[in-house]
């Protein structure tokens, strides 16, 4: 059943200070080349007062702007970052708050699958409003890596920035065929130790830092396991999610900005140009949930997708996930 | 648009350990008449070894097994526990992991709005069934409100308990009439600090724990704000959520079991009799997301729900959001 959906506007906001390869490799004892042999992002942003929902908000308000709506015309409020503000409560209530929605009613509630929270979300969130559920949804995706990232773990550290991106999504008006063509997840839990930040939560307190656990409340990656996942497990993928198109229909793939290196590698196994695939890693890391909506604003800003255009949004996130939407623009 | 989805079977699981009011006085300095007048909670069960993820699997296979299904026909694993079990991944991926799927691909994500959960997932993956991109979805709330508990706060911490309960839902035979008849669910961001835990997330890392701000990483609550805002909220919030429905056509309202207490106003409020209102509170406490599932289950167990029953969800939850779902059981 093809959801008719459309992607009404979308926004994207980041951090005011600006952290160059360069200063980066200072801070961590290595020089700019490694970084960029490494990781491939020239600059990323750190938050220094900004919050999560402030940047959700600001990325938000953006988004109902080109939408060509007003905050009244929203009708729920969703939060699909990888990391929360704070443990309770979700941090839709606390975007709702920043957008100045008081006594509005507006529900807000979050969604969260890590780095493909925008993909689960839209999902989602395509089939409440083909069921008249909803009408207009802001769905925002905002992420603070810098505050979970340890900077003695050189691989993870210098692929990571902060940052935000939000949609606004609503039914397809009838005259037009914007839609949500197909989408597919797949969840390997045997790779849940891949990627992980094993405290702050119910398992391990934050009462317990400082008691000789600390690197538990930081960010580990094993990225050679997860690159060998996400390269056993993306074809059969893609055939999945591609269902009865073949790739030459897409006319722009979308993916997850986990790294310059990844992309490229992605771009490879599917064998796309430079033109069919966007990578703004580059300039502002990974920014985890916010990554791929910050991928696709650009490519709407940049006319790089437009209407009546088909793309997928690829990704993979911590489970280990990867999933994928495919869309008509 | 009614959402033709069934309650194929449901699960709950409790931790082992029991505390009574008695023992529970003793700990925090007050008698068991005070907590019973003020909490009414009797019993509540505390984790010692089990995981969120543990419990949440316990009670999924429960609700698997009730549904006479097995565990390769289920499509999606969704938590929606208020508190994660750590910062990343998602929990689902984590119970996914305790269920023992490795290498079955099955999606995992997360759904979150604190004790608003279950509703907001059901009415979430509702939609996902009626559009067929999900068939079988065993829906998890685990929560563990012990390891996060203010001991000198005695109005909250006599209130929580541990455990975890879970759904499995599916498309409603041909045949047969169970359905979701409307779903209704309001953001009040004014109360975002009514109910809360600052710390754990991107905006106040663990590492601050033992800098002067250790009580931020605990449950803070302002019970007389939150029964203000219920107690304005509630009325208007029904009419909403019953649209062309009276409340003599419901069978039974099944409220999230916040206290002894709050579940007696509600019915006061609403007008309803002992036998058309679920209060399990007593014996187990508030259970954060796991409380209204669990409701759920006990009275179907208990023939208080029946096939073609019209039922209410009802609660609140920190944001400060109420929410609720009616459906023909």
């Amino acid at each position: 059943m093809n959801r008719m959906i459309k992607l009404l506007g979308t926004g994207k906001y980041l951090p005011n200070k600006k952290i160059s390869a360069e200063e980066l490799a200072e801070k961590i004892g290595v020089t700019k080349e490694w970084i960029m042999k490494k990781s491939g992002v020239e600059t990323r942003y750190f938050v220094e007062s900004e919050t999560t929902a402030f940047m959700g908000a600001q990325a938000g308000l953006q988004a109902i702007q080109n939408a060509g709506l007003s905050l009244k015309e929203i009708d729920a409020v969703v939060s699909a970052g990888g990391v929360m503000q704070q443990s309770i409560p979700c941090t839709a209530a606390l975007i709702q708050q920043e957008l100045g929605l008081e006594g509005s009613g507006i529900p807000a509630f979050d969604i969260n699958s890590t780095c493909l929270g925008f993909v689960t979300a839209l999902d989602l969130l395509s089939s409440m409003i083909t069921c008249g559920r909803y009408k207009n949804i802001l769905l925002v995706c905002s992420d603070i890596a810098s505050t979970g990232l340890n900077w003695e773990h050189l691989e993870s550290c210098t692929l990571f920035g902060d940052g935000a991106a939000a949609v606004v999504i609503g039914p397809t008006p009838k005259d037009e065929s914007s839609k949500v063509y197909s989408a597919h997840i797949e969840t390997y839990c045997e790779g849940v130790n891949y990627c992980r930040i094993q405290g702050g939560g119910s398992a391990l307190h934050p009462r317990n830092h400082g008691l000789g656990v600390d690197k538990r409340f930081l960010f580990e990656m094993n990225g050679m396991e997860i690159f060998r996942m996400a390269s056993k497990t993306i074809l059969p993928f893609m055939n999945k999610l591609l269902k009865t198109l073949h790739l030459d229909d897409i006319d722009l793939v979308i993916p997850h900005q986990a790294s310059v290196m990844a992309i490229r590698i992605i771009q490879k196994k599917l064998g796309l140009e430079n033109d069919q695939i966007v990578n703004i890693a580059r300039h502002c890391g990974n920014v985890i949930a916010a990554s791929l909506p910050m991928a696709l604003h650009e490519a709407i800003q940049n006319h790089r997708l437009k209407r009546g255009d088909k793309c997928v949004l690829l990704g993979t996130s911590a489970g280990f996930s990867i999933g994928g939407i495919i869309l008509e623009y």
